[in-house]
């Protein structure tokens, strides 16, 4: 299934999208697609529903973000070898967490707005996977059972503050409007190989990344294993899983989005997002 | 106000303390010390009721942490000079910010559980602040109108897991029962200057951290401003803010807490944890 919220920002409604492409409405099924609505229980209730009976969104109605209520948006870094050699750092030994703020969490196709000042605000096309059932210390033969199932991150990121401004890389990683997840939540069972997913990312048409989840270094597998070691992950949190060569930080000279670029990015059966980066206004 | 959470783990019911000292229950006053309750207009309703008129929880009942439905956990780092001494690191030029994962967090008096095989988890007594209204950009002179008030926080860290395991500190400071909160959030405005506040944690009867609230780097004010630059804050959001000099690490040789152990910890006007340290089981 793809599973979608639509509607205004913040008052986002449940739907799933029909084999003819048409969005349905899940409301008077399921009150968000969030939390317990992503237990392997509740999607197959869902997944038993006839679209057709259910009723049709307008064509051209927003999307919001695919899941509601983040509560713990994880990230992992410089997970594609080709990634790290770019941005000169060592293959890691272990997989690197961050954290993105929940509240940078917008809708695929919502515009990215540049921080106050910034000048450095970079994309990174990712995999993210959304969990479904409460996971600690899941071994890894049991991890694609807590994965409801995995959706496009642009895991936007500002350089300079990830990098310059002192510490932790999460100061640049959560800044308004720096987590578009979506189009849509595709549930695990219509993935047959998320380790080998097409990846491309472009910026006003010209093509920045392209790569493949198969050059991951740490798998989906291990790192949904890995990440529970070290905190309870819950149903709607969500991983993104590292981006692949061609970040605007890895260029040379270095290359950054202004005001008016439009950055388009796509996965493999995952859908397209595009977003138009604005300067702020506040 | 001294606003609470009682009851069963996951079923937590708001309650405030009166001025005996006895539970009152709000639950048909506010659905939960969470989110929208949070807010200036709501907290103002809430400080209007008389306590007598509401129903008394019985002694003894079980405390949560005194704010739920946490989205974002953000955490400063090396922000008291005499800890940055003690750990060697230099005095940071800006607050250095990490995350705990929201679902670290427990009640004031829960037990604390060492990690699966951990070797090396430290204590750290902390203030936390609790946000009530959404803050982006926040200047300083307002930054404090988007606090709802104050609690403790032990920053449970693990510090093999911090420091050794590659990357980011986040990966040390978000395992389960990491973040006990409480015993109350204690409203703004019962907290004459935030920025003297003696603190202490012991550990079996030890005192092991003595600090004052008055050798931060940056103060509250400093903080709620500079993180809202580089995140939205949302009510119910939870910022804790360092600690002060004595912590395991720091010791010479470093020590670090084993099963048994009592961790209790205080932060004049705002209460007094106390935890028992227990093996992981599962």
């Amino acid at each position: 299934m793809k599973l979608v919220r639509y509607g205004q920002p913040g008052q986002e409604r449940p739907g799933l999208v029909d084999a003819d492409g048409t969005i349905r409405d899940l409301s008077a099924v399921v009150p968000d697609i969030a939390g317990a609505a992503l237990s392997k229980a509740r999607l197959a209730e869902i997944a038993k529903m006839d679209p057709k009976t259910l009723p049709v969104v307008p064509a051209g109605t927003r999307l919001g973000p695919c899941v509601g209520n983040v509560r713990n948006f994880v990230a992992v870094g410089l997970n594609f070898a080709d990634h790290a050699a770019e941005t000169g750092a060592e293959i890691p030994k272990e997989p690197i967490l961050f954290n993105k703020a929940p509240s940078c969490i917008v809708g695929p196709n919502d515009d990215v707005v540049l921080p106050r000042g910034s000048k450095k605000t970079d994309w990174e096309v990712e995999l993210a996977v959304v969990i479904g059932e409460r996971a600690s210390y899941v071994p890894e033969h049991d991890a694609l059972s807590v994965v409801a199932g995995y959706c496009i991150c642009n895991d936007v990121s500002e350089r300079e503050y990830q990098i310059e401004r002192g510490g932790q890389w999460m100061k640049g990683k959560g800044c308004p409007t720096f987590g578009p997840l979506g189009p849509w939540l595709v549930t695990a069972d219509e993935v047959a190989d998320v380790q080998n997913l097409g990846m491309w990312l472009d910026v006003n048409g010209e093509r920045m990344q392209t790569g493949s989840t198969k050059t991951m270094i740490f798998d989906v597998v291990k790192l949904v294993s890995y990440i529970s070691h070290f905190m309870v992950l819950e149903p709607g949190d969500v991983i993104t899983t590292g981006t692949p060569p061609g970040v605007g930080l890895g260029m040379k000279p270095p290359r950054f989005l202004k005001a008016g670029d439009v950055v388009s990015l796509g996965i493999d059966g995952l859908g397209v997002q595009k977003q138009t980066v604005v300067a702020y206004h506040g």
